[in-house]
């Protein structure tokens, strides 16, 4: 319902035209959209300059070609998360300007290349197979309006590539740990800086990793009181949430 | 080591009173604390005008109240958090302006009155139960000087209460939500606000709510994009990660 | 044993032709069937016009075939769940007006069309990975003869496609919702309605989401006390217990 | 918001007293709970004759006995669940008439004994220390209205009394059972009546029953297509449900 | 070590040709197997009827044809549990009259048929999909010379077939039922018998069967006292433990 | 119903009192027990000697009592497990020749002590905190009829003492293993006999013991195939399968 | 059986007292022990001056008393773990040279100062609450005669005390590391050192740190290789294996 | 940094170049490597003869060709474990002295061929389908230079092969025992050796041996107290802390 509807309302009940009952009637009925309830995505997005994420697994390539065209109207920016080659073969011919992060799985169509957030974001991963998830989340931000620095194959058993980084590291607005095996990376960098740390498990490791619960359980009891957790294997949610901060 | 011994290390290789191999072995020896990094904690600590959190379970009362009386030179807050009234009544002793809140189990001695937060931490929970958590999470936030908000006893089967305080939780710079059972209350918040969301599961409930494990993993598993998750209960852990944001 | 049967035993027992000993065996040993126990099954289907459900999964397409065979002679409506194409083929050439359901993986051979559901079941779902449970609940209620609606792709997160339906939703004589990831739908929805609103998990989900356990955790404590829960994927089931609450 | 004060907005639209701007926004604002939101569950309570219930678990008696008072206006009747005597001893002070159910934990203020099930509903509990969640399910139903049959310590391995009452069982509109151990008589139940089946896993059992997880699992994986499952010791939530089915 | 190396040794102490301390020392390093400890195996192979076993699971054909042939000179009975066709046509190359079950997955050498057990095993099966388990305890327990009886696809919620033929289970002397889903099967037969009820929960099941978990865990809380359990699947071990109670 | 109504049914359907209709209205309705069915339990207390289990725990001791009394008439074993003391008091009142095994936690009336086991039951319990289960099973044991012979504190790691009675072992009809911990005194059990093995995993054990889960699965993994299971600390079940076995 | 009952046997078998097969027989059946098996525990207490450990939780005062009564003729240190002060209280009477190690809960009767350790035994642990199974592995490795180093309350979050004692933790020969919540610190500590690490989980901890699990999965899952684990709270396992690599 | 830096650091201190504040400043900002911390890692690899390890799962051949020819300048041994056929093939073109090990899924390229271990390590598996993770241990010991024995498919219910080599195992200096199912072996195992003994669960199995969870939790709780235990099927881990106790 558009505010032209409802000024066409106000008319009415001024006019007479609803009784006091149908006008009742009808403002009990005002579908919620309407009063601005509905609209909180979208006025998220502008105000963002962030559009729509596409969870991109388990879709086809066509039906992603879709939902990317219908938002092309706009100005902002599109990403697919979890996406396929071949999902990205079919949006390229749409959107020519479409690009593939491979080791990330995502499609972005970067049209707005505003600077948002205030401060860097870091992200620092354990091992080298947790690099799609970190990289994950650096495309969640860059497509957010992030200065992003990185540090990969940070071992908790070798600690000097991390300390080496430390004033870089503290420098940060928000950190981003992502580890999986015993997660304990995430302490060791709570305990450095003093900006909030988000940190993902991921699903990497062997025996009893169990699929990064380990790491979850690890990072969820961290003595490091700045330490927040996301699902595993969700780089995508801790760049959301990094961009969030970031940008307040 | 104080700088007043780093400055008569550089004297004695000017001097030649250390030879080079000396110095060099001096160097190499250096306690890591002297180069900056053991004081990380104290730096925050007085940057954020908060000196020290005591984690009263499995203490003496003895023990508490030594602790408080070392930390009293400073001018800065003091916070003791699963605190008993046994520990309390000793402080007190030594400290009468120790104030106890019972919901929180939390013994504060507030000396600082800055505040420091930009804005309002917005502080919701989902049951009468939820409450000592979502008090800890409060005393924390007040203790380092974020301006806070809240709305107690929101189910996510009658949202009314929630939807009407809507404006207002939009508004916050972070929110807070707490809730037990299924953790429902997140998802919905989080769908209301552009802030971040910090969730503490609760061990509250009954039959498979496993002493707070469904909550958790339902908040981790929030389909809203703004959420992280701390560890059960930790209502002091959240109130330090949502200070942190609000003060950047 | 037919009632023919007992009849000619009465006979016998009249006549003598059974002595009081035999008589008194003979009886001791009626089959439980013959009692009217064993008929259970073949009364339900008949009184509610549903005769027999094949479980697809793991049997050949001969054998689903088979099956459907010696049910035809009935007059009664045929539905084989969690379906291959493969056993569609097979079934067609036998039966033609046999149709399949591809997103519920579901075959039916509809004959009897009469409406059996006093009221409408309403089937809410929250993603659309949550789909193909959803159609296999509706399938079954349509085969059941019950008026349906849906609605789907439903976000705890966004909830204002709901709350737009909510007169709707509110109208159904029974609700039933399908969702996978932290399950907080059926709360919401539990409290727009005060019809019984039956809950499916769905395996749909990454991370900790543990194949559906942590939406029918967080649904067996919706804090909705009009909520009850089927396992996990099971469609079928709660259209048929929807069904079984529509007809009473 | 009352209606009156809907109406008088509507008045001062019509008057111009609300210019279209200052309407627009005030009608933007409108509290949800005014346009019928709000009331769900209040509408809820005086459409069924069932104003509130009070989880007594972990109250006060004091907090108990002013949540009673503030419902005595209403005309409804009042179920306290998972009550203390203390909380009784107190409630009965201000409410002479309020009963203790000692068995099921309950205290009930019954004011109206209105019938307004259709048909019976039957409980069936396996052994004697499940009683107590099938007392506070037939509380729950006795104070919405339904007449009740119930049938307790039905062993699976003695089938025999539960055969005995099948005729009875397969009368009911709806049926309740309520198991712990290894939670099997829901399936058997089940295959019994073509009425829903609401189980209730108990937490009662020892070794490796896991306080009712082996019976809720049980339950839920029951080869009976009728039944559906309420959280561990949920009596209420089944009485509920079955209170909503039997009135539908 | 044969009886004639140790006769030799106590020659050798005779003669004086061994010292007392040799002596000593030799004695104390008798290889156990010598002093019938190692023999255990063979004896009861011997004993019983019944050589050896081979998992054939994760071994080469070649491997398995190699084990079968080193067991032809003895005359007792081969068993490949859980094999493939592969390891079968190589088996059959050497042994032409070795046996494929294919349902049961095992190959039988079947020698010797002496019957053994003194009474009946009967084996119940609750679903199609427990067949596979339920033949596999059927081959062990033919090749271990035990008369069988079995009933397939007997549903806990359609109990007629298994109380038609109550009286030849009452017979038997060892009940084995196989079960997957909820596993409620046991507690009904354990009822209906006297004898010992080996149970085999199986790994057939969706939702929130956990790969046999929630059979097991069913199982073992039984009602019915007259219940063991083994492990998930394994046929062949219930076949064994019922042929060693029916030799006894 | 007795053989006589029975007998008077046949003589009003002889004598016409009974229509051919109403005849069978009355057949089918005949109560199951009255078929034999319902007697089961009662024939099988007789025929082996042993009339009735009352599990004592949450039973008051007056409820005790009353259940011991009305077993009285008859001539058999009563036995009362997890039986406190004050239920023994009460007992003992009325029944004087009732004893207490305190260990144990079971009150037993011995009246028929007949031998009826065929051959010795062997209990091997692993260390002092695995006796009381122990004990359940041997007073089980002895009240039914069987010959014991037990062996405790047998650990894995230090084998001798059980090797030195393998001998008396291997003898027994039936062995029991009571174990906590890792539960592996089983498998070595197994490997030394070929009688059937049931195993009592204990809940005996600290740290990642699980309350007797892991002694659970590790008895159900075990690699000797003899070997069945029973519930954690279920004593009396592993005496009462044994006891079946012993007569069988 | 002692070494003068086997000469025995040996002077009968050479003077034909015992013919071949008497003989024969008598060796086959000859107690295990009596051929050095048995001896192992006996002959590691003596090679190893540490003679015997009572596990005290469960035992009574006197039965504790009596068990170190029954170890004093030796003359080798005694060690009772998890003990009480009543126990102790005791033990003192018979032994006035027992202390009792409260932190440690464990008495301990030193007769033997031998230092056996060949290095230093290094014990780090992470929390003020993990001291006390710290001390139960200082108290085990005191008693057998390793030299001990500590450091106590090394967080992950704040490395630098454990940075500052880095060369006396690489002069270790083991090292122990005792930490609950999310045991991030055996990984730090594994990468500074190459001797061995001991890790032992432990029980502390509030939320998702379920009694040690999440310490246990994370020390298993240690990116370290030089690091192994043993039960949690097991500090007298950690002592007992260091003590055992200490003096190889 | 090298140590010539260092020296032009000292250098500029001395002749003034850095004032006392640059000075501070510099050494302040020393790269923690410098200090020696960083080369931790490498001077244990020079110390032990040991040069890396990596891990091959999920890297490409060509990377794991790039990292050994990284390698190959210094002369020590090089060890890819969990490595493939494909990618021993491409690192044999370039270093054609590598060795593939195939059942342990091991590259060595082994230059060094100097014995460090004092002593021999016995490594002993219970099963055939154990062998590949006992192999990856055999080769890691052999690729550090340790003499090895071993001992394979040792059932614990057929303990006399274990026990014939009973003497051998109690000379070995460190022991490994790897064990799937029921992980009963190292209990026994520990109760004959007086050596530390290094546990692998592994992953074989079937039912409820949940992927290596039962060998593990059982071997977390073995009664024997030289047990410690390493992840589900990590074989390199035990061969490396086996070799780091042998050789200290």
């Amino acid at each position: 319902m558009t505010e032209d509807q409802l000024r066409q309302i106000l008319r009415e009940i001024r006019s007479g035209a609803l009784s006091d009952d149908q006008a009742l009637e009808t403002l009990r009925k005002l579908p919620f959209e309407d009063l601005g309830f509905a609209n909180v995505d979208h006025h998220r997005t502008l105000r963002q300059g962030f559009p729509e994420v596409i969870y991109g697994a388990g879709k086809t390539a066509e039906h992603v070609e879709r939902i990317v065209q219908s938002m092309l109207p706009g100005n902002h920016n599109i990403l697919v998360t979890r996406a396929s080659t071949e999902q990205y073969e079919r949006v390229k011919k749409t959107v020519p300007s479409a690009e593939f992060h491979d080791v990330a799985r995502a499609i972005v169509v970067q049209r707005d290349m505003t600077v948002r957030g205030k401060g860097t974001v870091f992200v620092v991963s354990a091992g080298t197979s947790d690099i799609p998830v970190a990289e994950e989340a650096i495309v969640t931000l860059k497509v957010m309006g992030n200065p992003v620095e990185q540090l990969y194959d940070v071992g908790v058993s070798g600690l000097h590539r991390l300390l080496h980084r430390r004033e870089r590291l503290a420098a940060a607005r928000v950190v981003i740990v992502v580890a999986g095996m015993e997660g304990a990376l995430p302490s060791v960098v709570g305990g450095l800086v003093s900006a909030p740390v988000i940190t993902v498990p991921t699903s990497i490791g062997y025996g009893a990793s169990f699929g990064g619960v380990t790491a979850l359980l690890s990072m969820l009891n961290s003595c490091a009181s700045n330490v927040t957790v996301v699902n595993i294997d969700n780089g995508f949610g801790a760049g959301m949430v990094a961009s969030l901060i970031n940008r307040a």
